[in-house]
């Protein structure tokens, strides 16, 4: 056991209470629609700027746009030693908004 | 002709040029988010902050919303003499982002 690598979850909402307000607010910037796009194959990525097509952002930026849709309840971030790695939620937002996400990914 | 009351519409893009990001910025809100609700019956509205159940609010605070929500493509505003009218773009948005509307309303 001693051996493995520490592993957690960043603070996530429960499905139950995450607020539609905070998912569009989310997505209603540009960088953060780049990032729903790039997760919507349902992979988990990590925050490298260069995995995820944003090289021209500094790799803080990256991390604040992540953080606001780990904190609205669009993704989870998984931290796995130093490395963290990012997918969407996509079941739970089917459950809880249904239709919106194939909505707006066929819409990208 | 000239008895009757001077009639335009005020600025709005037209459907192809309504992008997702402005849609999803302009929804992102409470107020607007309420707006949404309000305007989802298809009805027209004046902008009266009464009759839009948002007595709390001053009206510029509620022209400056709706503003925001028309130049995104979400809403459309007829002037007839002094009143203004508000509506939801519903085909436009229906036509742009096939299923979008459906899943918000749904899910407000």
């Amino acid at each position: 056991m001693g051996d493995e690598p520490f592993e957690e979850w960043l603070p996530q909402p429960d499905v139950s209470e995450v607020e539609l307000v905070k998912v569009l607010h989310a997505l209603g910037d540009p960088v953060r629609l780049r990032l729903l796009k790039v997760y919507a194959d349902g992979e988990q990525y990590s925050c490298a700027p260069g995995a995820l097509g944003l090289d021209h952002l500094h790799k803080s930026t990256v991390s604040h746009h992540m953080r606001i849709m780990r904190e609205a309840g669009v993704t989870s971030t998984r931290v796995v030693g130093r490395g963290r790695y990012v997918r969407l939620r996509r079941d739970d937002l089917d459950a809880r908004f249904p239709g919106l996400l194939d909505a707006l990914i066929a819409a990208l």
